[in-house]
């Protein structure tokens, strides 16, 4: 199952470097255990904001919601999940054309 | 360049089947176009609605404006367009451990 | 895997009566094969409006989409779908106390 | 009586673990109190949020603000009461074909 | 049982006078009728707009939502229902002073 | 004249019990001066949250804001002013069948 | 008594102009009857838009809500009245350094 | 030219009272200057709210923004500017009947 | 003065394309007056949207007001009109290091 | 590339004024090294408020993205970026006309 996640981070303004260095450290350790696992599958800074457009894949809701809440940055997010599946164009067209390239 | 492009499709309840029908093959024509040229990369509908989270790749946002404008559905659409780039989390990734793994 | 959906409802004020009633037997007929699939789990009128929450279960995202979408009335409804699973308090309470009284 | 009740907590991104853990063990035992007295019917956790979908039986409008308000997190919770009546459709679906399955 | 109702009545711009006066005399005496059955306690409308704050008793939610439903300008309202309980100061009030003067 | 207000109280969630029960207790006598005076006509508590619905008549604009200002969580409230009149149907039905009955 | 109501008015696109031009005569006229009564005090065009501010005096709520009403674009209007007093800084003035001078 | 201006004030709930008395007398003195240039034509407080409309005369948008980002709760507050022209029924009114009376 | 202005088209889908060219040959002719007078500085297409920023110049805001209506789309359209002044940072810049470079 | 950027600024309302002063200092050094290098190309100030509509170019999606988040001030502000293009009527008017004006 694929779902779009959108993460939006609201850390305070005034925290000093370093603790927003330890915690993006630590944001970014555990989303690459998620992308190893395959959970992750793909991850895009929304251009001039602390947010993100996240694709996930997920074998059961409660795994994608324990992956999402593992974030060391989730209490400071406010995350909207959106279920995904195929689009009948997509589908269409692999009848018709074959594979979709894959995403780069 | 890349872009996260939320489509809501509002057309009138009462429309006839047909009528229907033919702007779905329209716009199904036109989005195998964008696929095949590397345009729309993907194109994911959400669960329960007339709607889709897509992404599309362009040389310039002139080609972006008349790829989306080319679409039979693009006179009932609510279109929002946000610009993406890599996400840092994924760029250390690669760094670190490789490729991530294509989006099938 | 389960879901809460909220379905609003926005038919023409000016519907002549008999037209209305047909969308509802239809829209009738079509959520009994869904609870009889045990698919629609259950669903509750919102007090003063033609509006429901409801709770769907699915195999896949695939199933739950085509669900929704066979209502007759899905053209006029503005659907949210939101994925739910299992409140860490209802675990809690089965290991501790044993089963939560079925929902009548 | 049914009410379905949305809560979305917003506790301060930086308490610490144990208070997180002490009031959230409080937030659990009040809950089963009101499982066991047959008001919290079932609690669903929204996928990716701290937030719940969950449906409230209660005798009264004042019982229901009781128990809601008994919440150890209810001072950093919004919260959404909506009233809800049995279905039409479900009313009907008894009638031609019998029992709902209960919700497990 | 208690409730504040909130109706926006959105009714087309154009609809000639005799049509709107018809509407408005049916609402009234449906109206009249709640009135007399000691359902609809009280109806204010809010000054410059087609809309009103109504207070509502209701033995069930079921008879609150047959009640609002059948008013003849339902299909063009927005429909707002809010859960009232008597407030913890009025409650005080009356064990430290006796009754509240009754709401003319 | 006559005002619906609604007031949406925001006290920080970690107020200790005495601080909250101390501005309770303030808030409620200067409410019961309101009630006395003929000014508070009615005030319910919106199930689930900390806020009310409150029914306020007043001589002058500028009383009813003196009177709100005096409130002592007015700082921590959203107060929204909505200006009532009688509704034509309320006016109707006195005409045809006389008082409606007062709103206990 | 003052009020500011905002009136958005929101008539259909494509009216032809002798449709048009018949109603804001009828406008024009009905508001410059209020001028004359001394009750629309100020009418103001919001720069870009069929909108605008106005300032309204009124001995009575009844009487503020029936001249709104009488106006004949109120059909299409979205009207929100606000009740305004004094502020104490224009109080405060008139004690220290007299007369505010008049707005022309 | 004319703007109306609407200023909400957030200041923290538990300022002590001289330091709201302070920042109100600061507040005031400054409104006072711009009353007594003729900039400030006219400040309304919104009944039961920490929150105005105000009528700002300005030569040019720079003076305006000087003037508004002068005021001591500027920090604290939420401004909106709304250009304003003079209304064509205004226009019309005076070509018609002559002047409409100054307001108090 | 110079104004940030949003426009945002609202056509009918199912406009025949011969009416969407008239008023877009229309629309054109009359900007294209207003960039001559020197009205029209700079427009430009929102990527995706029917909808554009617009910066505009204007001795007065009556002849932005007439301006901006007399485009013959301005019936369908939401307009925002935000003024805007030289910001200090580039005030300073050109203190500090001569002009900006044109905006081409 | 081109891009509107709307920044909202939120500082605490009680930063005392020398820290005021030194962010704003620097955020203006980092906005002057954006104006000589071509990307920052205007930067208006919002009247009434601290917020700015910019206008930025870019070469690619990465660079826009690391000049806004470079900005002293970034922590604290709400981003909007919008992607724009030439707009068709602007196109037309160079091949009619010629050049439009630049904007000083």
């Amino acid at each position: 199952m694929r779902f779009m996640v959108q993460m939006v981070v609201r850390l305070p303004g005034d925290w000093p470097a370093d603790r927003l260095d330890a915690i993006s450290k630590a944001e970014n350790a555990r989303g690459h255990e998620m992308i190893k696992a395959g959970k992750l599958r793909r991850l895009f800074r929304i251009v001039g904001k602390r947010a993100n457009y996240s694709i996930w894949d997920a074998d059961s809701l409660e795994e994608l919601h324990e992956n999402l809440q593992s974030l060391p940055m989730h209490p400071w997010m406010d995350v909207t999940v959106t279920p995904l599946i195929e689009h009948p164009s997509e589908v269409a067209f692999k009848e018709l054309h074959g594979d979709i390239p894959p995403l780069d």
